[in-house]
């Protein structure tokens, strides 16, 4: 009921303004940078913080704002952080106009939610957008997160959560079925048995193309290591390719958007260190649902350092990740396994690779544990695929890597991605030693992860931690349990500066 | 269990940095930029939004990384935002030692929390030494608000909370009693009264120390009305020699560290808009009593678009207050008040400056509802204090400004915080005006904040908006009912633009 006599501004007018790329690395948070007596800053009123909408001549992104006094902008410049700059699209200079972001609409959903009203599938679809348009910030990420973990999700909730997070991305379809894939729900360092499932499923001819991620805090994802081995940065069209010449693929998940919104949650999952039973099923099966998958087996290892603690928990999980599975058509078996202890002998992208290939190779001394391992679960898909009949898929599987076949397929597999390398080597090692004769009792997983990742992995891919001993061993005073493996000289002192302050990586007790 | 012969590395060696202020403004928020090929980065494994301990020769403070692969840093410097800069009390140059930082223990209270648990008194001081620490980041802190959301504090959760941010903060003490202090429930502008009733019963010789906040979200903070008319950023020492001179005064609460978590948590519950009761309660009453208070009137303005919407919430709200404020001492009395619309007719700092001193000096004209509000509040302090009878508090108010004392008082708080000044006067104005004739039959206050917002408040002090008709005015076709006041061009140009998008800030409707 006002007028106002006074034209509208547009876009092109006051508002414009120019790209500048800081190489500001944020992982997918959006920043932008702009001086404080920046026109723009002044007429709409901006203050740290402030959400802002910015738009190109390609793309549109929220971002949040932090003003500068200094003179490493120009008072008319954007500065992005990366993530920024990928998502306007932009080289340095292009005209960028920025406004105040009204906050996400959704947000009154989510705080609908956390004075513990249920969310109908409507609403998660709302939210869902607007975390992977990015207008939801940090604090209203946790926010979310929090309260589906304090009023936890129920059946009909985590359903509708993983059905919006397919939506919210791309999906994958593929001629034929079954479509099988393998989730590994994490915690255990090494546990790197998707290539050699991968290589021995495809060699019956079972479509498997599995995207994994890269590691977000653990010493290496599939994608890590699997680079040491072959280009694993495909796109959609390459993927297709392989996996129609080989059955199998072993790629990056990154490049092809697949529940994008779990990516997002994930890493502030991490951050609060929790992992809910609703939450984590959603952001499994999205996954799965949008890679096309029709058949799953689900590895849960279980141990008190390993994500899930007790075979209770594991059971639990299990019975309602199979039940929403079954929800999306999605046929889903679960391994229940060991989880005391890290699985071969690797931690790091390299030292991951060698123990890969060495059971692939069928090479005498390759680690028994992750072979046993990566045959019950491509034996279980061979099984669900109609390859083995029941009981006699883990047999076909060993059969498959005796024979040579596993190891021809992922060679193939390789090359059909770019090409095969050979995994890099270290330079820098040293050996942490028992302290005493006597037994191994326990080893603390999540402090191997950390010991490896201060060695230099992911990012060092030669960098990491090579297991000596496994529980119940018997170890002499001085004797190696494990050897660090660097890049660089400082990595490796601060790693063993790690272990020295937590001498507790490995129990060995008098036998 | 472990052993390694190389010796550790010490602060002073491999680790040791230079800061570089860049001048980048985050609110409390402490970040750090270092380049992603510096050597600390790499042997210490850090990463986009790794949590690093920077310590300098005086102080020490937990900060988030952002790496940098461009050259507006040097390979050796650490980057400081404004935050990190102060709490680090650094010059340029300095030498800094950087490391990656464990997480807050207490974050696993907070897990407890999400988890459902309740939190004891102890728990509660963990988290808020933590946050108070900088060891939480805004993930953490939204968690940890949500948690406390969705299922909310209890009673005894409500005063341990209370009691732990007063224990983590300063705390001022004044000689003798009673010590009267003030608040409002905010969420409606103008609701200026603060000045006028410090004046009112500090003329009456009632000691009221009062510390004001700067506006956060809204055009403007108590302290900022109070900057245009005299200075508010006063030490401790200044404040205790104003109050021994004039027993009031009313000044800025940022330089005295008054329950600082408080100012933690008040900026993510406005990010995420929610203000739950334990929250709430802990958050007013932890400053009253950091402050030293011993009597406290509380002003709970209810309407539709105030914070508080039914008379209903009014009073469970106010009945837990004066609960809790009695478990400390504190002396509650609440006051719930007419919430439907502005109070008194400017909205900004300036705007609302001239307000106060209108009613102070009795000027004909003055916004009667601003003055009756103000006399209200400070009659229940007068009688809480001793200084009127019961019932007669008001009358003694009014009598206070009609005979010029409170005026008089006003302007020698003023010369003794530093001297008295005029408020600013806008230079661009322009009328919002009725799009037809009738009755004023409903403002909305929240539009009309985020519209004194956009016109530069409370940045620009002279910019708001200043109101002519309330509720039940008639108005004729074209007559204003508001002017919207800025400093330069494009903000009112912005505020208009504003204002012509949302045509529903004043509903007329045809009588």
């Amino acid at each position: 009921m006002t007028t106002t006599t006074m034209p509208a501004l547009d876009d092109n007018d006051a508002h414009a303004l120019e790209a500048r790329r800081l190489g500001i690395h944020t992982q997918q948070e959006m920043l932008v940078f702009m001086r404080t007596d920046c026109p723009v800053c002044r007429s709409e009123g901006l203050s740290a913080r402030s959400q802002v909408r910015i738009k190109s001549a390609k793309q549109e992104i929220i971002a949040t704002l932090y003003p500068v006094s200094a003179d490493f902008l120009g008072i008319h410049d954007v500065g992005l952080s990366e993530a920024a700059w990928r998502g306007l699209e932009v080289a340095d200079g292009d005209t960028l106009t920025v406004r105040h972001a009204e906050s996400a609409e959704s947000l009154g959903k989510v705080r609908h939610r956390i004075y513990g009203h249920r969310l109908d599938r409507e609403a998660f679809g709302q939210i869902m957008s607007d975390i992977v348009a990015g207008r939801f910030s940090d604090v209203h990420l946790a926010a979310f997160v929090t309260a589906c973990a304090s009023v936890p999700l129920d059946e009909r909730e985590t359903t509708d959560l993983t059905r919006v997070m397919v939506d919210v991305g791309e999906r994958l379809s593929w001629p034929g079925s079954p479509i099988v894939d393998k989730h590994s729900v994490g915690g255990l360092p090494g546990n790197r048995t998707t290539p050699i499932v991968v290589a021995i499923v495809a060699s019956h001819g079972l479509i498997m193309p599995k995207t994994s991620s890269r590691a977000i805090t653990s010493p290496a994802g599939t994608a890590d290591t699997m680079e040491t081995m072959a280009p694993v940065n495909l796109d959609l069209a390459a993927i297709r390719r392989v996996v129609e010449q080989e059955s199998g693929c072993i790629v990056w998940g990154g490049s092809v958007r697949l529940s994008p919104a779990d990516d997002i949650l994930i890493r502030i999952e991490r951050a609060l260190e929790i992992d809910t039973e609703g939450q984590l099923i959603a952001s499994v099966l999205s996954k799965k649902i949008a890679a096309g998958a029709t058949h799953l087996v689900l590895d849960i290892p279980v141990g008190p350092t390993a994500k899930v603690r007790s075979n209770e928990a594991a059971m639990a999980l299990s019975g309602r990740l199979v039940e929403v599975g079954n929800t999306f058509g999605l046929s889903t078996r679960v391994s229940i396994s060991d989880g005391r202890q890290p699985i071969g002998r690797g931690i790091g992208p390299a030292l991951e690779a060698r123990d890969v290939l060495a059971v692939l190779q069928g090479i005498s001394g390759a680690p028994l544990d992750l072979r046993d391992r990566a045959c019950t679960l491509a034996g279980v898909l061979l099984e669900l695929g109609g390859r083995a009949r029941s009981g006699e898929g883990k047999g076909v599987a060993e059969q498959t890597i005796a024979d040579g076949r596993a190891w021809a397929k992922f060679q193939r597999i390789c090359e059909a991605q770019g090409g095969m390398r050979v995994p890099g080597v270290s330079s820098h090692r040293h050996p942490l030693v028992a302290s005493q004769s006597g037994i191994v009792a326990d080893i603390d997983n999540r402090k191997l992860s950390k010991l490896a990742k201060l060695a230099g992995a992911p990012e060092a891919k030669a960098a990491g931690v090579e297991m000596h001993v496994r529980l119940g061993d018997a170890v002499t005073q001085s004797e190696p349990l494990c050897t660090v493996h660097a890049e660089s000289k400082g990595e490796l002192q601060y790693a063993l500066d790690y272990a020295a302050l937590y001498d507790e990586i490995f129990q060995v007790e008098p036998s």
